[in-house]
């Protein structure tokens, strides 16, 4: 559960010394049409503002990594307002609000799918943020399909990026990404905390890498259940691994115009979805050359060694992280052993395996981490 | 504003009299993964069940016709429970909490865009809901698309369906219908809450209807600015009248295997979503022939004798509302003169237009009354 937990705390950007607030908030580019609140500054600071005038206490979940949050103060007006006590990371946050002990979010914010429920969600603009920045060049499409899944005995939904030029070169056949959500989150998650459809649009136009197609779909099938939030515990890959492999591989086939060896299908995943990338892939290297772990474990050389067919087959064998988590400690897959990723990747590099390492700067176990991490990635797919 | 308030009311069903509460409450279809409340039981009773210990008084928005919501009363738990004083109307509901003066959503439900805010959604179930249902029949998809606005200075969102078999058809060009959401709402509305896309799939399946893309996209684009909720007050037509036609017209011909004279477009929308149709086409009968208005105005003799071609270019002419709002009193436009629907739909009939009018039973300004709507609308769609 270290990863769950991971997931729902922001961290420091900066050292401890205090510094003067910088007095230049402005809204979240993730509020609501017409909110004011939340706001950031320059520095990274998050203001909160919520209206409740009989409330008791008001309390936010987002603060100084783990230690409690920020709690708001009551003015006359029956508003609540609070600062948080240091500046946050940049990129994405999920959060909640406290009101007299319930949970509920925060009304000037919009709803991003995590810790499985809607949270809200606020954005620390980043300096690198225009790579994932809405631009004038051309947009690829995300498909929302219902697949046939008889394992489960429903239609599933997943989400298509499909490149910019699909639509107009109908004889082309692109290579495919399947790309994984993390615990508590759901095939929504890449896109709309992600980007990644505008993080490909601009790569493209770029010449930055090649055009393909990524599909995002619903990772905790064995998980969920009424009254009972998903864990890693006892984790299962089977019934996930038949959905993914068994099922909508074949409808992904079927229906868009797809190259279907193994050299042009790759799977990457963050956090739980790199866990289920590295568990699927190892025994399907027929069907995926590419691995991508974005803070989801590593390949050790042990797990080089003992994967039959891994020095051959696999084409690269790509792990990432944040800089925090790797200063906190967090090492390998939830329930694995400790390790070194940094180690591991040079060990099995040296051993032959195109092996790429990738570390997001001053970034934790959120979102930042795997944009930035799609686009290290996605440059190094499909270029035999 | 009669529109934009009608929205946020839901409507009793049943008369007067008392009945006896059945305990067969059902978690809701549109809770949040593993949500045990809201509930709602086999007569249209809702139940509302939140934690928040330290509260002082907590209401729900949703209750019997404008009187007042639903009071909750706190457990000795720390959780606030409270049932309807009767049952709602059967389909989809908005609604949010009061909790200590201040606005939240229920953490236990979905949330969906209406009255320029993500709301939370409760869903009674309709006896006829097999309509609308996640069925085993084949799936169209929707595309989220970014078309270039020029006179906006940005990419705007569309989502469009295109039906089944449209990927494996490659030479087949499809009509289209071009559909608005209502006032406070987005290009989400069509989907979330209305299930467009199941609704076509379900009536394809059943040789209900030909095959025809959707495209939906945001309408309230004169109208929203930060700090000032969007308004009916001083509506002007022509910012949205350029992206749609200018803007999203070509692209969607472009991108899409349209058919793209007017025999073969049409417009529709919902409240204020059919007041823009009403606008729009009056001036673009060059560009749609099929015209739906779903609680949003009527076709008088008067709009057809003084709209040049009308007569001769409008293959149909297709007006709908809810019975509840006809005995409300609910008629024609907001702004406008108070007419008889029923009478103008018979009136412009005489006068040989091909004009159809719906009612849909027991709804009122609600998407029930819309789903409706559009299963009645489109198999009249593109027949020539």
């Amino acid at each position: 559960m270290k990863y769950a937990i991971a997931l729902l705390l922001a961290t420091v950007a900066g050292p401890g010394f205090a510094q003067a607030v910088v007095e230049d908030f402005k809204p979240s580019s993730l509020n609501q049409p017409g909110q004011q609140f939340p706001q950031v500054n320059s520095q990274g600071y998050a203001r909160f503002r919520i209206t409740a005038p009989d409330a008791q206490n008001v309390k936010v979940s987002l603060g100084l990594g783990g230690r409690g949050g920020t709690t708001l103060a009551k003015a006359a007006d029956g508003s609540w307002t609070g600062t948080t006590a240091g500046p946050l990371d940049q990129g994405f946050h999920y959060y909640h609000l406290t009101v007299d002990g319930g949970t509920f979010n925060d009304p000037g914010a919009l709803n991003f799918y995590g810790s499985v429920r809607w949270e809200s969600g606020i954005e620390i603009p980043a300096q690198d943020a225009d790579f994932y920045a809405l631009k004038d060049v051309p947009h690829g499409h995300i498909d929302q399909i219902l697949f046939p899944s008889p394992s489960t005995g429903t239609s599933r939904r997943a989400f298509v990026y499909t490149p910019p030029g699909y639509d107009k070169n109908a004889r082309t056949r692109y290579p495919v990404l399947y790309l994984q959500h993390g615990w508590g989150e759901d095939e929504t998650a890449w896109s709309n905390q992600g980007h990644a459809n505008l993080i490909m649009d601009n790569l493209i136009a770029a010449g930055g890498t090649r055009p393909f197609i990524i599909v995002m779909t619903y990772g905790m099938t064995n998980d969920i259940k009424p009254g009972s939030p998903g864990g890693l515990a006892a984790f299962d890959i089977k019934p996930f691994q038949t959905v993914l492999v068994n099922e909508l591989i074949p409808y992904v086939d079927a229906h868009f115009r797809t190259l279907t060896d193994p050299r042009h299908r790759a799977m990457a995943g963050l956090s739980m979805g790199g866990f289920e990338t590295k568990l699927i892939t190892a025994t399907n290297l027929d069907k995926f050359a590419y691995i991508g772990l974005l803070s989801g474990g590593t390949f050790s050389l042990d797990d080089v060694n003992r994967t039959p067919g891994f020095k051959d087959k696999v084409k690269l064998a790509f792990v990432s992280f944040g800089s925090r988590e790797l200063d906190g400690g967090m090492r390998g897959p939830p329930g694995g052993p400790p390790s070194d990723p940094r180690a591991n990747a040079a060990a099995i590099k040296q051993a032959g395996v195109n092996s790429v390492f990738y570390v997001s700067p001053d970034t934790g176990h959120e979102f930042q981490t795997w944009r930035r991490s799609l686009k290290q990635f996605a440059p190094l797919l499909f270029r035999d």
